[in-house]
């Protein structure tokens, strides 16, 4: 069954539209989440569980979206300064459709080796 | 199997007992989750995992709750002004129960066509 | 299938590597989870689910990871004073492996009769 999650292992600005590369794997089956893109790909049609978190750096205010292909999903925004929100979805990918997180105007994603910031998925039918 | 995501598009002021109505439907396998009534309906007896984000609006507080028909399960209290707060459940369903995101107290959710405010539910088992 | 979700009735000081023994268990399938300990055992290899909230004490802040046996995994670190943060995570489990909310640094969990801090895990495959 597809399923991954990854995390972000250190501090990342990120610009309008960038992709945010959660780099750390913690679990993956399959090989559907690239984290040299932040891109995962669905390997075929279902419904699948997506989550992320984010967290904004000192003094600063982060605000992402959830994407599905070319498309805005729903938004994060955190609040400033190391506060963290966390957004969960279910949603109905085809196969080869893309899921990604990425940023909005403001670009001060903060993480660390402690690993705040998340990114999971997985089929659930 | 029944599942569906949707959001809230834009910013509600609830009074406390009043259910939170998320408007915008993202996902649905079935026909469970009402956008005009904010119900989510059990289909059939089963473990549903349950997860709802809600945001404050500006200088206010909101506090909300899930409830599972009359019964307030846990809570949620982002703190002030744009912060963001999740939970997620597993609940035990018979067929028919219903649950809902209610107002507490404070009645202050904020969300706009970015869609911060999120309620799922998907039968897990 | 293994399930539960369990939550913290009260405030809970912890100090660092200390459990966070959620006390009040909303759905149990299967007995994978011990609200003594604060721990989950896997009762059998697989992925599981894994999401947790935490809240911080007023003017405090309050740092907790989600460990798998004797290894950290993510963090979460919600800000100071009522403040909240979810982490979800797809776990590969072993038999037996256990999983765990503790402490680091800032000890300062709140909670109340109302249940902020949350912990749920379950198989998914």
């Amino acid at each position: 069954m597809p399923a991954f999650t990854a995390s972000l292992s250190s501090a990342q600005n990120i610009n309008a539209n960038d992709v945010v590369t959660f780099d750390k794997v913690w679990t993956k089956n399959g090989n559907h989440y690239d984290p040299n893109t932040g891109i995962f790909q669905a390997p075929r049609e279902g419904l699948y569980h997506v989550s992320t978190t984010v967290m904004s750096a000192s003094g600063k205010n982060v605000f992402v979206h959830i994407w599905q292909n070319e498309n805005k999903t729903v938004a994060l925004y955190p609040g400033p300064g190391y506060s963290e929100a966390t957004a969960n979805m279910v949603l109905h990918l085809k196969k080869g459709d893309k899921v990604t997180v990425r940023g909005g105007d403001n670009p001060d994603l903060f993480s660390s080796s402690e690993n705040y910031c998340l990114f999971s998925a997985y089929l659930i039918a």
